[in-house]
């Protein structure tokens, strides 16, 4: 695996990784995204559907805690969870929590960390760790990590615990990696740590980058830890220390502003839970990340058109009766002004759901509890995710960051 | 339309369903089945897994109380409800109530029926039903009927003043039906009640058939109306008061043996809300339709290798801790001991899911409520009981269908 950079610009970091997978032959463009799943699988949608969608990431993600409890069944499988999952050819990264759900805190101890599987706590020693990593068999894999520091006011004693506490496990995953045979060709990315406290954050980076590690993760900057300017500096300051040529995954972080902050500040590559979060309240992302095409490069490119159809997303009253995590980004689709909307999610775009269907109907379906309904908005959402990614990438080659953020941060206007 | 017969044998009418559709060019094969959605969607399937399935209906079915509450909104729409769920080419049967559901009895008077939406109850007048199917604008649909008299019990009053009222209902929307621009092409299907008292069936039959219908809906004939042998021997006798040349949709009837019994008794056409009832118990069609090839015959057809796996589905075992209403069509994916079993859900079936997945993959999507797990299931469960009525269609055409019974009926034995 290397990161082979093309440019930096205001800290953007534009890339390929490349050399991914068993055979090598696989590559991720950066700033990316994994693809989300959940037990191995996209929520809603068979591989089939799956691929109706274009510029699916390379690397699948799943999770140690959904695929914990089946550790012994994958273990009798032999083949890792690419085949018993029915895989297509895809680079795995394990991580360790699902970032869509939120675990239990206080369950760590000095050599162990817990997860919750379908049937509850599963706690893990790092010697269990590595045996479920060798069933699943990722080609990448985060170490075990104590990550219940991002909790507000969490004490300096606590922090600094957490980070010693994880490059222990780190050093003990290194050296069972070595010997297990299933994870020959497999990498390890190092979790920097730290909370919110610089110099733990500092020292965390530090000493991961001594290790042999692949990459690294940065944990406890989700959304709920941290206010974004927090966060960006710090990932800026821990960012220094990391070297160059090594990927830097952030965990918990997917909406759309908080995303071009993070690439801003060093991070390469960030999860896709954002659009299934955004699918399961039922809502469809329709903000708009088409930049006007630059009259002198005018002609080169054909980015799709996207159109807000003039309307606000107005959150706030939708609010009042609808999911209070929904974000300006997206539009509630169960709202009943849509009943009678005979026009795609967003006019112009090219998923399968804008094209063959209307807001009227997956409104329809919405209301009525119909399963076809969240095979639709993931469907789309997860094509308007992956576009934003590429329209940002595009961004940064043609130097248009300061428009795309303008574009995408629009809709924030008058908040 | 119009029902052509090539053959009947012992009671089985095997033929094909002409003329079709606004333009006629859709025909069906008799005995068959029609495509069971709700909301006008398959459930679990987008158009596309749908059109995974090999040989699919000609008609789909969608009803009256899921669309019901959304009538201003077709109205507005003006082009129907095929259009609107964006639909394929396909024929569209409207029914009045979903099979699958069962709908709290005692909301009939002499004028109304009511039917039930996500948001309650809707009563309905023939002028509101007519209207609604104005705006769905079905090929064919079943005429307004009282269906309430198939309680054990219902007295020979209740039952003939039902037969007085779905005759009354028919003539009233025969009357409209004639006015209405958006039905001028569709067909009306009337509909037989009579609960379990044969003199009021022969009436219902005689009098329906008198009328300018374009086949015949059976109602009131579902598994926990009657006894299988009750249930044959009055579909035998109505069926004889009914014109050949016009085809036969018994209402709520799905599971195997039952549908053969029917087919012998002069049924035509079915609905297939059986696979999804067995989908959502989280269980997969698992019985054997394969007839052996005839050794005179043999090398003529191909038919699918379905194996047994050599188990007995077991039924009274699992039900103890499985759906009550379980089957002993189906095996319970559910149950722990598929958690390590590494076969296909069928051998040799050629459906999507039994191509890419295991047995103990959809068990783990099952046990982990994974949204994909229904999806396989369904896509699995569709294919098999077409598969099964296409086996039961070849079975009349090589007089062969006391095989067909014995391989069909064989997993009862010992019950």
């Amino acid at each position: 695996m290397k990161l082979e950079l093309s440019r930096v610009v205001q800290g953007c970091r534009l890339g390929l990784l490349t050399g991914l997978g068993k055979s090598g032959q696989h590559s991720l463009e950066v700033p990316g995204c994994l693809l989300y799943t959940r037990c191995a699988t996209v929520p809603h949608l068979t591989q089939d559907t799956l691929h109706t969608l274009r510029d699916l990431p390379s690397v699948t993600q799943v999770s140690v805690d959904s695929l914990a409890e089946h550790h012994e069944v994958l273990k009798e499988f032999k083949e890792g969870v690419r085949k018993f999952a029915g895989l297509h050819d895809t680079v795995l990264f394990c991580s360790l929590h699902d970032s869509a759900n939120s675990s239990p805190a206080g369950h760590v101890t000095n050599k162990t960390v817990s997860v919750w599987g379908s049937g509850g706590r599963i706690e893990l020693t790092v010697a269990r760790f590595m045996a479920i990593q060798a069933a699943i068999q990722p080609d990448c894999y985060q170490s075990m990590a104590d990550g219940e520091t991002w909790q507000a006011g969490t004490s300096r004693k606590r922090v600094r615990k957490a980070v010693d506490r994880t490059l222990a496990h780190l050093d003990e995953c290194l050296a069972l990696h070595q010997k297990t045979q299933e994870l020959k060709q497999a990498e390890i990315f190092g979790v920097v740590e730290g909370g919110d406290i610089l110099e733990e954050r500092l020292r965390s980076a530090r000493e991961t980058a001594k290790r042999p590690v692949g990459g690294f993760v940065l944990d406890g900057f989700h959304s709920a830890a941290m206010d974004q300017d927090v966060r960006v500096q710090l990932i800026k300051a821990t960012s220094a220390e990391l070297p160059q040529e090594k990927p830097r995954l952030v965990l918990g972080v997917g909406c759309p502003d908080e995303v071009i902050s993070c690439v801003e500040a060093g991070v390469d590559l960030f999860e896709s839970f954002f659009p299934f979060q955004v699918t399961e309240r039922g809502c469809a992302l329709s903000f708009n990340y088409t930049i006007d095409p630059d009259p002198e490069t005018a002609g080169t490119s054909t980015p799709t058109v996207l159109e807000f159809n003039g309307e606000m997303p107005a959150v706030k009253k939708l609010n009042s009766n609808g999911d209070e995590n929904m974000t300006p980004y997206e539009m509630n689709l169960k709202d009943k002004r849509y009943q009678d909307d005979f026009r795609p999610l967003v006019e112009g775009c090219s998923c399968y759901c804008c094209k063959k269907h209307m807001r009227a109907y997956v409104h329809h379906l919405l209301v009525t509890n119909e399963l076809l309904g969240g095979v639709l908005l993931m469907l789309h959402n997860m094509a308007h995710y992956l576009g934003f990614f590429k329209a940002l990438r595009e961004a940064i080659t043609s130097d248009r960051l300061q428009d795309f953020k303008n574009r995408v941060l629009h809709c924030r206007e008058g908040d």
